[in-house]
């Protein structure tokens, strides 16, 4: 008889629209453990209501994922990366600037590149009817341009961010795929062949294939 | 005879308009440094004119700070700030939840607060004579008030975000700075609260001063 351990549990939607499918955050937190091989359980919640007042204990923001191994609760996608990466060298060189180039790059997917390509997103889908939206768009995408132009330069011969695959990839290229309904990415030729060889992986395809396993169908 | 260690350098601009005084991100290492009697180095860069090509090698995205310490070089804020943290337990609990919590609001108060905080500074500030610049801030408001409400519920009969102080409010104090020019901080007590305990402690005023002392003065 083999005891097992608890797995760890990452809470996702049961539904969500179709622009939002395979960019839902849990997606990273998937990715991440299929990448080490780590079994783990999904926590279903309602994204059309607001959580149960407790989930603000587990992710004060109502928002997925939270994150649950052991006797930890982690929120933030960015943290939740950060412990898997400190339990597994495939995820996070263990020492030295190797280490601190991933961690940097982390940040930068999470604070530099994500903001931005966030208000792409806002513009064209939440607030696409409004009059104002086309004006706020076109100043913003020249910074967002500028941003993809830094991390298309930084991956000059490079497959990945921080040398060996990391975290910081499956923030970077999770977080890119929030443009996917923009040209911006293939602008950036380094960009584009990096989100590729990120999307070829055999855990992103399992990730993405139980994000949308867990998606309840439409109603009919 | 002592051996003096060479000091961590910090990079800092050497000018940059008022209303970005006390808000520039040099302030975060420099009170982390500060409250754990850390002495440092800055190296001031022209925020004026682009800077040379190398220091892409150190910041990819042109910004300030950089970091330099012993042989690591580390970029972006968070990842400075979690650094710092792991050499020293004032600043970042050594282990279990209490670490975890304090590295879920460091990573929430760069991916979850600054991103909606910087837009309202963006349609206040950068674009604030577009004619679309009202419809977008207006929009945007609602969300940010939704973000400030979290952080107010979750400071609820907490001094600080993750129980002891932590980088997490050095951080997340930082952040609620860029609201400085508006109301929204007032209407939540427990923010206010918390953003003026920050900002009393003599760290946080020393680095400050040390912020404010590196800018030349204004051309007559």
């Amino acid at each position: 008889m083999t005891e097992t351990a608890p797995r760890p549990v990452v809470t996702a939607f049961e539904w969500v629209p179709e622009f939002a499918r395979g960019l839902v955050r849990d997606l990273r937190v998937r990715w991440a453990l299929e990448e080490i091989g780590a079994p783990y359980d999904t926590e279903l919640l309602n994204a059309r209501e607001p959580r149960p007042e407790e989930y603000l204990a587990r992710q004060p923001f109502d928002q997925v994922p939270a994150f649950h191994d052991g006797d930890l609760d982690i929120w933030e996608t960015g943290a939740i990366l950060l412990y898997l990466g400190e339990k597994d060298a495939r995820l996070l060189p263990a020492e030295g600037q190797d280490r601190w180039n991933a961690i940097a790059w982390l940040f930068s997917a999470l604070n530099s590149v994500e903001p931005v390509s966030q208000r792409i997103v806002s513009y064209d889908v939440f607030y696409k009817d409004q009059p104002w939206a086309p004006g706020a768009r076109e100043a913003i995408e020249g910074l967002c341009r500028q941003k993809l132009k830094r991390v298309n330069d930084a991956l000059e011969g490079k497959d990945w961010l921080a040398g060996q695959f990391s975290v910081a990839d499956i923030a970077m290229v999770t977080v890119l795929n929030i443009l996917r309904h923009t040209d911006l990415v293939a602008g950036h030729p380094n960009i584009a062949a990096y989100t590729a060889r990120g999307e070829a992986r055999p855990a992103y395809k399992r990730a993405l294939e139980a994000q949308y396993a867990d998606f309840t169908p439409e109603p009919a």
